[in-house]
């Protein structure tokens, strides 16, 4: 039988591990305006109505509506300015039959009123002494217009131009469910309503374990047969930008003692626990020990039908979710946006999000086996027709920098035999 | 004449901004480990090559390739096993003919060796006392097969199964270029090199000029006729997100001299400074004028055939980017996508990026103006056949909560007359 036929897809993978996951995050207040990307933990409801008074959406007059019906450039109405609507305050007048107030985009209705007239529409008729001065009543000239006489061209309907109270949101109304991330516009919203403190997911501690005796740290002297821990910071990174907390806990010795104890630790402090294994077998072996012994029910994959990434490993141990990613820096990184992202966000009950992609269109011919989902590095290239060609970065699977010079990574279903050049695919951002 | 044939459209609009930018950004050195997000601020070479030995991509023995030649199933090769290479070290022995040695994934070739045999093509013949016992030669028991002889069932060619010194990179190379973005991958590859502090743009300084008598601070009580700041704070967080530094200055008193002074104070300390008017009248054209008495050359663009966001207003002044944007929350925060945005990439020294999105296809007709660029807030709606529908989200388009529950923006071109239901459209993330 082939290989690929008894190992599970990464997306039944995923499931099964996501399956046993904890249901609630763990919640904690911060202040709204640091929550950017941050997760509600409850829904949230409006304290009060926005807006919280009517208010004008144009500079004009503030009318009621019934004193401007059957006016038309040939018949006009004729309207008494009774006063100007202070920005920021309440007017202190309202509004009888045939008379209007000056009102600027903002304002508050005067009782009264019920519509507003843009000034576009109206022209004035200023007294000043004993004359009557028309003049075009401009966005420049209504500062002058107080007291005067005011010609309306057209009529307004009821609730025109104006934005009523509640119409965004009303006293109690759910502004946002639980699982809601915020972005810059939910951040506007709950400050538009005085939320200046929010209770959120906190984010989710994610314990980072590296291991291998060749692995040495990034600013050790390089000897040789030794390299540099490349995944402590790939993934420290990459944890970081899903809206995890990285926490390192170095290069493990290759020791069975060791790797328990930092494990232990780990399990303890963390919410998710990630091994970069070193690539030895001797260390691989020595993690699927370590996880397996962690806790129980212990590990639930052992090896995936992705290429790269095989030799992934995906486990629970105490209400813990643990992640054994294979050691080679490539594979690692695109198993964990494969794995690691999602179970991070589902600790943070985020609601599931599309993953920021852009449509391409192939540039090449790429072969894939059939029965196995492959994860390709593409380069997008302008087209000059518009839009993007997503062409396949070539080099050996283990080069990192083979990934630096990717925008992004496609995804071959296990279904296809490769995909054409030509042919429409999206391209995941890196 | 209509309207929108007087005006620029977006595009042209940042175009003639983007022409005035200063040419370079301002450099600063950071750990690596911090530099999610950053851009290079000039190339970067390979202090060495990588990898820096040649290393084993495979579990198995380093040979001499003529060794091998011809062996088969039926036909195996014979080689002695003369040691292991230890995980980390140099190998303290070197391969004569008919000679191999154990060596695991990541492994350095020994001298002599010039390929590597996969274990799961091979077979052990153990050699304890006198008897010689052969033994299936596994992943797990290669340990115990030091001073063994083994079979080899094939072949391999000269480099096979290794990662030559420099095939990564070599030294001198440019790793990266000036304006990359360093992303999990990049940092990752910086520090493979040991290159643990990195010489990157520094965050422009993004000073946020509120105004409006009628807002105030989102903790300050409420009175009638008054409303919370939420340009600030959505702003910042665009900002944040977009690689910026926000410096904001609070919310002016609608006076010419506030405006002029806290101008002045900005454009000394930042590198783009973002005006929010207020909605009334008086302090539009008090921004409009503080911005063009700032400096030279002073307003490039007043007004923009977008919706929303006609009264957009773009400006250099003395070297600095200003922007003004429109007061209502919903405008600017799209615009702010539109101008901000770009600018503080460009003034990072970034390649354009294209902006993350998804594919998505239009729920509902969505007709517009033809001749304007409109920017329609929508909802994705999972598609039972795959994929996301994109629903307009309807509201009035100052309400900052038809924001806060899109999605995403979808852009309807300046020579469309609206979009069909079924369309295919990229909708761009918020």
């Amino acid at each position: 039988m082939p290989e690929f036929l008894t190992l599970l897809p990464p997306r039944e993978a995923l499931a099964r591990l996501l399956a046993h996951l904890p249901a609630a995050p763990i919640p904690e207040i911060i202040p709204t305006q640091d929550a950017l990307g941050r997760v509600t933990f409850a829904p949230l409801h409006a304290p009060h109505p926005l807006p919280t008074f009517p208010r004008s959406t144009v500079d004009g007059y503030a009318v009621r509506a019934a004193d401007t019906h059957g006016a038309s450039e040939s018949l006009p109405a004729y309207l008494t300015v009774i006063g100007e609507v202070p920005m920021g305050g309440q007017p202190d007048f309202s509004l009888h039959p045939a008379e209007c107030a000056l009102i600027h985009t903002g304002g508050m209705l005067p009782e009264g009123a019920n519509a507003v007239m843009m000034v576009e529409h109206t022209q004035a008729i200023q007294r000043f002494s004993d004359s009557v001065v028309p003049s075009s009543s401009t966005e420049y000239g209504i500062r002058n217009l107080r007291q005067a006489e005011i010609e309306l061209f057209r009529a307004v309907a009821v609730g025109e131009n104006v934005l009523q109270t509640g119409e965004d949101v009303k006293t109690g109304d759910e502004i946002l469910p639980a699982g809601a991330i915020l972005r810059p516009a939910e951040i506007g919203g709950l400050m538009a309503l005085g939320i200046t403190a929010v209770r959120v997911a906190r984010r989710p501690r994610v314990g980072l374990l590296s291991s291998g005796d060749e692995v040495i740290p990034p600013d050790a002297p390089l000897q040789p047969g030794q390299v540099r821990d490349i995944n402590t910071y790939t993934l420290r990174a990459l944890i970081t930008q899903a809206g995890g907390d990285p926490v390192p806990y170095g290069i493990l010795p290759d020791r069975a003692d060791a790797f328990r104890a930092t494990a232990r630790q780990a399990l303890d402090a963390c919410d998710l626990i990630v091994f970069t294994a070193g690539s030895s077998v001797s260390v691989r072996d020595l993690t699927a020990q370590t996880i397996d012994e962690l806790g129980s029910p212990g590990v639930l994959v052992h090896g995936v039908n992705v290429r790269p990434g095989k030799p992934t490993i995906l486990a629970m141990c105490d209400g813990k979710a643990v992640i054994g990613l294979p050691g080679n820096p490539v594979s690692a990184l695109v198993i964990a946006q494969i794995f690691v992202v999602p179970v991070i966000e589902r600790l943070m009950g985020g609601q599931p999000r599309p993953r920021p992609s852009t449509p391409a269109r192939l540039a090449l011919n790429l072969p894939s086996q059939a029965g196995r989902e492959d994860w390709v590095p593409v380069r997008l290239i302008s087209s000059p027709a518009g839009g993007y060609f997503a062409e396949p970065v070539f080099g050996k699977s283990n080069l990192i920098f083979t990934l630096a010079r990717a925008d992004g990574l496609i995804r071959i279903p296990a279904d296809a035999n490769g995909l054409a050049a030509g042919e429409d695919v999206e391209v995941y951002f890196l």
